[in-house]
Formats: C-alpha cells, sequence, structure tokens
C-alpha cells in the first residue's frame, strides 16, 4: 500500500482539486490513513474565505474552523501549510502520524497552532463548534459598542455522517437553533459513504428536514465536488441568515478523481495504493513532484499572510481606541484574551469556621460560584436541567438566551454530552474565558467522552458534580455513583476533587480557577455536611493533608482517611477513639492527583510509612485505595450498585458509620 | 410537605384521573418524588389497550411497556396495581422508594416484575424500547408462518421532554425510523416543563418534525389530560401504520387538577403539600380514603387478570401447535424463551496450539463470533460502523433491514451510545438473545451510560471492544484508551476480559455467554500476537492462571502479570530471566473479577502471599494495581495519554517492553 495525500490547491481564480503525492517513504502510515476527499473543496473554500493570521494563530478576532470529522486531518494540515502557517511546514506533512511530530492522525489543539479544537471522536467538533460560536456571541454582547464592533467572528465547521449520526450533535445542534448562533456555518460533507459502507445500511434520515426543525437555516450544494461557487454563495447566504445557524449540505465523491475507486467504502479506511494513485493523478492532470506546490498556488494563498497581518494590525488599533474609550470593558476584555486573572480575585472566596452552618456542598458551592462570578468575568456556565438540585444559578445574572446573550447563565437542557463538549468549545475559545457545567455526578457517564478531551485537550471546564454518593437517596442505583470517583481518579491530566465541607469547596474551586491547563471535577454533596474543624483551602491545594491529630512525633496508632461526605465520619470516629486514650490522626484525601504531586517529604509527613494502621472510608468503590492503604489497611466503601431509601438507612446498611469504622480500627490495634 | 401520590382510575368506560391519597406515614418520602401528571391518560390508555397476562409478567407474547421517563415510576406502580400484578401490593405501593421494597424511585426491572427495563436515566427507555421492537421484528421474521403468527406483540414507551434533548434518543429513534419499527409506538408527553422550569429555556424544536425527518409516522394529541378518545384513536391510527415506527405528540398539562400549581416547574421536581394536595381532590371530586380504589375501578381493571390468563392459554395452545408442525423452529424458539442453551454449544470454540499462526485478537474474535453464531440462535448483533474494523461481521447472515429482519447482523451507524441501549433492549426481551455490539474500547465513553445499566440491570450484553490499546497505533490519543480497562474493572456486576490469544478469546467469549445476569466487555487487540503456550478457555474461567513457572514449591524468585497483548511480553521477559537462571511465574490475569470469586486456596496458589517481587505489565493506567503488587511490586503501565506513532514506536518510547520488566525484575531480586 501506497501513503496517500491530496490537497487542494488553487490557481489564481480557477479552482482545482488535485492529488498531491504518494511518498514511498511514507508506507508504513498509508493503512489506516482516510481523508474525506469531498471536503477539500469546502475547506478550502472556507480556508480561502476566512479570516485569520496564519502568522499569529492566537489572534483573538480570527475566524473558528473546526474538523469535526478528524480523521480527514490532513486536508486541515494541508490548508494550514498552504495558508502559510509556520506550525505546519513540508518536513512536517511528511511526519504525518509519526512520533512527535506535528501532524499526529486527528487534529490535536495542543500540538498544532492553527488547530482550535482536538477532534476525532466523532460529533465532538461540531459540538465545541457550538461552543465557540456561543463563546463569540456572548463576549460580542458584552463588549461591543455601537462605535466599536470588537468581536466579530465566524466559527466554520465541517461535518462527515459520522458527526451527523452521533448523538451529541444532535444535543449541540439544537441548542445552536434554540440560542441562534447566527454566525455559525456548518458544512455537511454528504458523501453516502462511512467506514462500513453506503451510509444506506444505515443512515436514511433526511439531514437537512432535521435541522430545520432543529431551527437552523439549511442549504443544499448538489454538486460538492468542484462547485466552488455554489459552495462560496452557500457561504453568503449563511452569513445573511443572522439569527439562525446554517447548514450546507455539501454532496461530494468519496475520493473524487480517482478513476477507479471513487464513491466507495474502500476510499475511506485504506488508501489507494500506488497504482491507483498514479491513476488519479492522471485523471486530475497533476504531473507534480510529491509535496511540490507549484508557483501560481502559492502566490494565491500568500495573500493570506499580508492580509491577515493586516487584519490583525488593523483590529490592534481598533482595540487600542476601544480601551481608551471604554476603559472598564477594555480592561476587562484584556483579561479574558490573556487569561491573566484579575489580581486578589481568590479573597472572594468564602471562608468558614466549624461554628457556619451545616450545609450541602452542594449549597456551599453555590455560594462560592456567586462569589467568584463577580470577580471572574469569565466565569460562565449552567447546568443540563438541573440548576435548582446542582445549585449552578449565579443570582446576579439572567439567562443567556438569543437575545440576551450578554447573560452567563446557560440553560444546556437535558443535555449532559452536548453541554460538555460546548464548554470545550468555550475554555478552547478564550485563554479568560472559564465555564463551569453540572449534573448529578453519575451522569458523567453521559458526558465522558467530553470531559475524556477537555483533560486531553487541555481545557479548563469545571465541572460541578452534585448528588455525589448513595447520600442522594431515594433516587436509587440508576442516580447512585459507585465507580465514579475512583474512574476519574485515574483519567490522565483531570483533578477530582471531593470536597468535605465549606473551607474545602472553596478550596476546590481555587485549585479548578488556578488550574489553566486542566479540567476539574468537583463531586458534591446532595445532603448537609458540618463545617469541620481543621479544613482548609490550602489543604486542599496540596490535595491531602491533616485536619486534626493527637499523636506524637508523627506516629499515630492509626491513620483515618476520608473524602467529601464521608470526612465527618471520621472525624467521629476519631473523637471515640481518643476519648478511648488512642492517638488518631485524621487525613482528608481531597484530591489524589494533587497529593502525588507533592514532595515525598510533605507525602511522609502526611501518611507515615511506618504507621500501617489504616483506615480509609469513602461512598464508593474501593478499587484502588491499596494504593494508600497498603497490604494491613481497610477500605470502608462500596462495591456494589446502590439502593432507593433515604441517606442514612443506606449508609446505616451499607457499613458507612463511625461505629463500623471504630470496630475496624480495633481489628488493626496491634 | 406531604406526600402526595396519583394514579388514574376509572369508571366503566368513563375516564377520569384523580388523585389518589395523601399519606402522613410518607412524608419523608416526598421531597423528591415526581410523577409527570399529564402522563397519567397516557399510561391509563396503555395499560388498558396493551395485551399481557399480570399473573404471568414474562408471558413472552406480552405487549412490552416503557417508561422512558421514568422519575414518573408511582404512575407505573400504581397502574401495575390495578392491573392485577401480584409484584406491587398496597404495601409495595405505600414502602415507595423505601429500604428493599419493590418500588423503588426509579423502574429498575430486576425488582419489579412488570417492569421490562431499568429506566431514570433520561433517553435510555425510548432507546431499550427500540430493542426491543427489533427484538420481535426479527424474532417474527425468523420464527412466524403463514399460518402461524407466533411473535406479534406492541412496544409502547412513553418519553417525556428530557428524554427528548438527549442525544441517545435521536441515534436509536433514527435507527428505530431506518429499519421500519412498525410495531413501537412512543408517546411523547408534551408538558413544556422540566426541572429548570418551562421547556422553552433550552427546548424550542420542532419534536415531530425532527421525528418526520427520522422517517416516523407521527399524531398530535392536543388534549392529553382527558382526551382519552383521541390517544385511544391515536394509537389505532398507529397501529395502522405497518412500516414506520409512531410518535405520538401528547400536549399534556403538569399537575393538571391542581387548582394552584398545575403548569409549573415545582410539580416536577417536588411535593404539591398538603393543602394543594386537599384542594385537588376536592377540585376533581375524589373523596375517597388515601389507597382506596373505589369498586367500579376495581372490576373494570380486573378484566386484565381473566383477559390476560386467556390470552396467555390461547398463546400456549398456539405454540404447542407450532411446536408439532414446525418441529426445529420450535425448539429454537423454546431455547430463546426459556435461555437455555443447546447442549454441547461450547464445543464449537475454536481451540489454538501454540503453533497456530499469530493473529489479533480482533480476529479471533470473529472466529470465535462466527462459530457461536452456528450454535447459539440467539446470538445477534454489530458494530457501530466499524464492523471491519470490530471484525464483528457473521458471515453466514446479511444484514438486519427494514425488509431483512431475519438477519442477524446489526448496522448501527456511528451511533455507540444507542447501540448500547438497544443492546440492552434486545437482552431484557428475550432471556435467549444475546446481543453483542462493538467499537473501538476508547469509545465505550460514549456509551458508558448504557453499559452501566447493562450491569444493572442484569442484561447479557457482549461488549466487543477492538482496538484496545496504545497498539492502535496512529490514530492518537483520542483513539488510545488508557484509563477504560480499570474504570471498568471497578464497576459493579460487569465482567472486564482482556484476552491474550485465540484461546483466552475463546474462553472469554464461553465466559460472556454463560454468565446470563451481567454484560462482558472483551477489550481486543489490533495489532497480532502469538499464541502463547499454557492459555486456555478454563484459565479464563478463573480470571487469573499460571502460564508458565519453572519455580519449585509454589516460591518464585518473582512473578511477572500481564494481561491481553502485554501477555506476550511478560512471557518474553520471563524466558531471558529463566535463562539466567531465575524461577519466573508468568500468569495471566485476564479478568480481575473472575479471579477474585475464586476461592482463596486457588488464589494462594496462583499469587503466593510469601512472593513480594512482582511486576505487571499492561498498557494502561497502574492505578489499581497494588491490589496485586503489593507494597514492594513494580507497576509496568501507562499514567499519561497516548500518542500518534506506529504501535511499537509507543510501546518502546512508553517502555511497555521485555527489556523494562527485566530491568525492573533486577530491582526486586533479593
Amino acid at each position: 500500500m501506497r501513503w496517500r495525500r491530496r490537497t487542494p490547491v488553487t490557481r489564481g481564480f480557477q479552482w482545482d482539486v488535485r492529488p498531491w503525492a504518494t511518498s514511498s517513504s511514507m508506507r508504513s502510515c498509508a493503512t489506516t490513513q482516510r481523508i474525506p476527499t469531498g471536503s477539500i473543496a469546502i475547506g478550502s473554500c472556507c480556508l480561502l474565505v476566512m479570516r485569520y493570521n496564519p502568522k499569529n494563530p492566537y489572534w483573538f478576532n480570527r475566524d473558528r474552523f473546526v474538523l469535526s470529522a478528524g480523521h480527514g486531518c490532513m486536508l486541515h494540515y494541508a490548508l494550514l501549510h498552504l495558508a502559510g502557517y509556520d506550525s505546519v511546514k513540508e518536513e512536517d506533512l511528511k511526519a504525518f502520524r509519526q512520533w512527535e511530530s506535528k501532524t499526529p492522525g486527528h487534529p490535536e489543539n495542543f500540538e498544532t497552532p492553527g488547530i482550535e479544537v482536538t477532534t476525532g471522536p466523532l460529533g465532538q467538533g461540531i459540538a465545541n463548534a457550538v461552543g465557540l460560536a456561543l463563546a463569540e456571541k456572548h463576549l460580542a454582547a458584552r463588549f461591543n459598542k455601537p462605535d466599536a464592533e470588537i468581536i466579530d467572528h465566524y466559527t466554520y465547521v465541517i461535518l462527515g455522517d459520522g458527526c451527523q449520526m452521533e448523538g451529541v450533535s444532535n444535543e449541540a445542534c439544537s441548542l445552536a437553533g434554540h440560542w441562534g448562533l447566527g454566525k455559525l456555518i456548518a458544512f455537511y460533507d454528504d458523501n453516502h459513504i462511512s467506514i462500513d459502507g453506503d451510509t444506506e445500511i444505515a443512515f436514511t434520515e433526511d439531514v437537512n428536514a432535521r435541522f430545520e426543525a432543529l431551527g437552523w437555516h439549511t442549504i443544499w450544494v448538489k454538486n460538492g465536488n468542484n462547485g466552488y461557487d455554489e459552495i462560496r454563495a452557500a457561504i453568503e447566504e449563511a452569513k445573511s441568515v443572522k439569527d439562525k445557524p446554517t447548514l450546507i449540505k455539501v454532496t461530494t465523491t468519496i475520493g473524487y478523481g480517482s478513476p477507479n475507486k471513487a464513491n466507495s467504502y474502500s476510499v475511506h479506511g485504506s488508501a489507494l495504493g500506488a497504482k491507483e494513485v498514479e491513476a488519479t493523478r492522471q485523471n486530475l492532470g497533476w504531473p507534480f513532484e510529491p509535496f511540490h506546490v507549484p508557483e501560481d498556488v502559492k502566490s494565491h494563498w500568500s495573500r493570506h499572510i499580508s492580509d491577515g497581518a493586516a487584519l490583525e494590525t488593523e483590529w490592534n488599533v481598533k482595540f487600542g481606541e476601544y480601551e481608551k474609550k471604554y476603559n472598564e470593558d477594555g480592561t476587562i476584555l484584556k483579561g479574558l484574551i490573556s487569561g491573566d486573572l484579575p489580581s486578589g480575585w481568590e479573597k472572594a472566596l468564602p471562608v468558614y469556621t466549624p461554628e457556619s452552618p451545616a450545609d450541602a456542598t452542594r449549597n456551599l458551592s453555590q455560594q462560592c460560584l456567586n462569589a467568584l462570578a463577580k470577580v471572574l468575568p469569565g466565569l460562565i456556565g449552567g447546568s443540563a436541567d438541573l440548576a435548582s438540585s446542582n445549585m449552578t444559578l449565579l443570582k446576579m445574572y439572567g439567562n443567556f438566551q438569543k437575545d440576551s446573550p450578554q447573560e452567563r447563565n446557560l440553560r444546556f437542557g437535558v443535555r449532559e454530552h452536548g453541554m460538555g463538549s460546548i464548554c470545550n468549545g468555550i475554555a478552547l475559545h478564550s485563554p479568560g474565558l472559564i465555564p463551569y457545567c453540572a449534573t448529578f455526578f453519575v451522569f458523567t457517564d453521559y458526558m465522558r467522552a467530553s470531559i475524556r478531551l477537555a483533560a486531553l485537550s487541555q481545557a479548563r471546564v469545571i465541572y460541578v458534580m452534585t448528588h455525589d454518593s448513595i447520600g442522594l437517596g431515594e433516587d436509587g442505583p440508576t442516580h447512585q455513583p459507585i465507580e465514579h470517583l475512583m474512574s476519574f481518579r485515574m483519567m490522565p491530566n483531570i483533578l477530582m476533587l471531593r470536597p468535605a465541607d465549606g473551607n474545602e469547596t472553596a478550596g476546590a474551586y481555587k485549585v479548578a480557577v488556578l488550574n489553566r491547563k486542566r479540567p476539574s471535577i468537583l463531586a458534591l454533596s446532595r445532603q448537609k455536611l458540618p463545617q469541620l474543624e481543621g479544613t482548609s483551602i490550602e489543604g486542599v491545594e496540596r490535595g491531602g493533608y491533616t485536619i486534626s491529630d493527637n499523636s506524637c512525633n508523627n506516629r499515630p496508632d492509626i491513620v483515618l482517611i476520608g473524602t467529601g461526605s464521608e470526612l465527618e465520619i471520621a472525624a467521629k470516629a476519631a473523637d471515640e477513639l481518643r476519648k478511648a486514650g488512642k492517638a488518631v490522626r485524621v487525613i482528608s484525601l481531597v484530591s489524589w492527583e494533587l497529593f502525588e504531586e507533592q514532595s515525598p517529604e510533605y507525602k511522609e509527613s502526611v501518611l507515615p510509612k511506618a504507621v500501617t494502621a489504616r483506615i480509609s472510608i469513602e461512598a464508593g468503590s474501593t478499587f484502588g485505595w491499596e494504593k494508600y492503604l497498603g497490604t494491613e489497611g481497610i477500605a470502608i466503601g462500596i462495591d456494589r450498585f446502590g439502593a432507593s431509601a433515604p441517606a442514612g438507612k443506606i449508609y446505616k446498611e451499607f457499613g458507612l458509620t463511625a461505629e463500623k469504622v471504630i470496630t475496624a480500627s480495633h481489628s488493626l490495634f496491634k
């Protein structure tokens, strides 16, 4: 099999589409390479119409482009290369899908400047694009002035049949229609072919009719293979419809240009082969060497370098004037663009004492969110139809809606997955935007693909996950998380935080805001919890810390480790054991990841190796606790599904009680 | 707050809807109770029209009913009670949401006979219903004869706004339309209210238009509160449309009957309160005591007991005749109804020797599937548009399609979540149906909510999850699972199996088929693996076992533990270490759950406590390996996201090599 690569080129104003090259040196890459040929014309039109500065991929007011059908990333890399981005040079193209290259097998925003979001898992890109368009609409509404339209860009996205089939795209597109995101322009590359063959075998719905039902404007370009004029006209039409997003269905032929393999599924999942590449090159009249870009093509695309520089310069001047005239807004917007946090923001976090009233951490979370919203202009978010349960409303703001896009409460409806992916888009739109989103903790299962992508793509999303254990009670096992805490503790580049009270909730928010390159999940209780002695924001920042200890010389008789709602139980058991003359240390292990990042000395000071009598208590899976309990410790937790009953009853039946901790302790005393 | 309960009743043919009762003894249940009042008329119509036998909830040819809006389960419990099901007696109603009651906070098929599937997580029920309707269509096509329509039932489902917003429902409904599931009748309770208030804040799409686009027949009943005649007429119309599923949008008023709270979101999430319940009772003219069912109502509903018994008797006679006339099909169908496996089925599993050619376990899996399909008539399944990558095609069968429903290859399109939920429905339709479904292992993230529900609801679904590690290579980190293996090992009631070669793959299938009450996930390699010495089906059945050992007296110098594709690396390292004179045991830990279920003696015989020099190697998160490695062992794995490069390169860069195992071993030798 031969390596196959295609890219769009242009001769003056006469468009053409031709395969670029074969390269025998790249054979090894061929087997899983999939380039949606039909998208070439669409992608070329986008990148030629769009406003951006190739020499500064981060220019704030750039149009955004998302290849939701991320498996066709070579198309995007080739376009970036032609457009003059320094991130994708010829040698990068040649290193396609190789170790540490700038051109990995799917588009990754953290590897390649010019790539806005990480796509590949289908449906994510279009949902991210909804988030990008939402961010634009929101910021424009907040910051533009009658005499200064400082934020004003489009979001373009290409999605394929696969993206259309995924539920997450329907969720996000329903919201895009509801919100009237008029500057979102989505191209549906309708090539009838997916990996398993003709889409007729599984996908016969009327896509444009569905989008009309979702409140979108729709257009159908019937000749997408080389109907450049029609595609450009469709873009113009889409721009003219300001109150609705637009779906442009573009019917294309997969493998267009290949005389023997066009319109077959074999073009989707594997390479053409040397012979067919040659035939295609002949068929399209493309005589050039692999990777050669003819001069006329080069010069046509190179105008983006000068045009883009001019665009940014012009905007910078405009922004300078804006700052002068609208001093306060200018300062705020500058912070959102740079990502710098207002100094002293963390002082807004509430502080609690053991005398403060007991409260559910979901309520304490709302206090934090409302306190932070005043000092963090980028904080924006909401819940998947559980705002009054997740306690996520920002009371001083209204709802972000079609006609009130300046507001900061997002209403996602019952669309967890779409919510997560939209938040990824918001986070990656502006360094200073801090999206948060909420549902019951168990329903992270619905949005796990988007959470993982936040972690991978270094998007600072804050997940406000309430009802975090059997403590939610009567709703029963479908609503009670068991394995979820642990399952996120092992996910790379994400912080799993389970605060125990007010101070720890405040600490969790501090950590979440400060971690610019990783998302944070806050697991919060539905039930009331006391404000504990010894908890602190600083403790949370270290992940694990001692909240009480009556031992000497770092040698307690036993260490009790709790998290979240069970830290109270550990503290109670410790009180009893101390009355009985024991030296007991209680540790809050609010974030395993942060604790692991501490120095060996600090860790030893909290969890001395010599003390092997250790008990953990946590209303979740005991799997993994061996890490901190060693071979002798005892994990008290839940290794079955939950049950429907009042929370107190379940805690008792499942043995999550101070009595159980005390009994277990006695079995460990030497 | 007072406990509130409503149920539909009927007086002769004059329908009415009235709140049943308040019960001060149940106050504690009130806060999170949510009953979609508007659904009462719909639910009553369904349960009165449906064909079932209350005294045998498992009668095979019953109509199926699913309350996808599972939070309104009291409606379903009350209907089951009225219809004469023994599973829901008055005392069960009174024990609503209490410990070990038959009436938990959401419908749970494993708790309450008469409940078909477990719902509550929104969107699942409608997708399950698609699976139930698929199973009916498939079995009818396979077993019905011109003179014997032995399988012939409808599937009814009620879904609310929440279900409609979830992406999984769009995925499943797109397939239902594609497959032309004419006997699926879905009621959309359009009450405009969800937890966060009026659906106007997040849900303004045209639902019926969307369903038309998905290929459904749609009806709109505008007065759903008491438009019983219209609802019944709609059901008749739906039945007359045989080539499409039908969505009946029924516009209702939430809290209908409550003079002050109807049509408000406060009725969704919390109870009416004693005063308003009283006002509602007066408004509706309902003078009876709590839980009292008036005689005329009782007698009207009780006909289901006699009618249902007669229906089943009639069907049994018919089935008797069928068995006589169509001996072979009768025997097969009987097995599908009982769930009994054909004797000796497991002999069909392929057996391999170390001389058998190296192969990817995904290919070996296909050999197993194709071998089993011949002997297991209930095996049916497919992939989410990756059949040729997951290797899931049953070669002797065609595609299940609208006009070929007797076939056994399901084509799910790129709809992982819908696929999972549909498979739950298939598994719970017939004890003998064994659905399998497939995608890349990393994309279990897309369908995790449905996998968890399979585990909870004891649905035997087999998940064929290929491309199970960085071994997939170039597609990169978005496609490479890291934390997934561990995250499923800690999920209750599911088996996570990671076979290393042909024999282990066969063993994994044997285990998966035999575990009737729990689902199994098979993690399979994309890359070729050798057939190892010492692997066996029997070993897999024990979860963990020794594949090679040159030690004496159960005291090796070191134990190397591998799973799946890394068992080969462990074996290679052992060879080298043995050459150097070491006594080395190699253990395959193919399923942690099965290993944990073995006797302490067996576990000790495999992993002797005295041998603390232990190394694990697995291309995934090392989190959790402490369980088997103790405090001294070394886990070789991956605690970061993957990378895009050829697989061999990534293995080397990540240190997953025999050399690394050998080096680590030397650090452990005393």
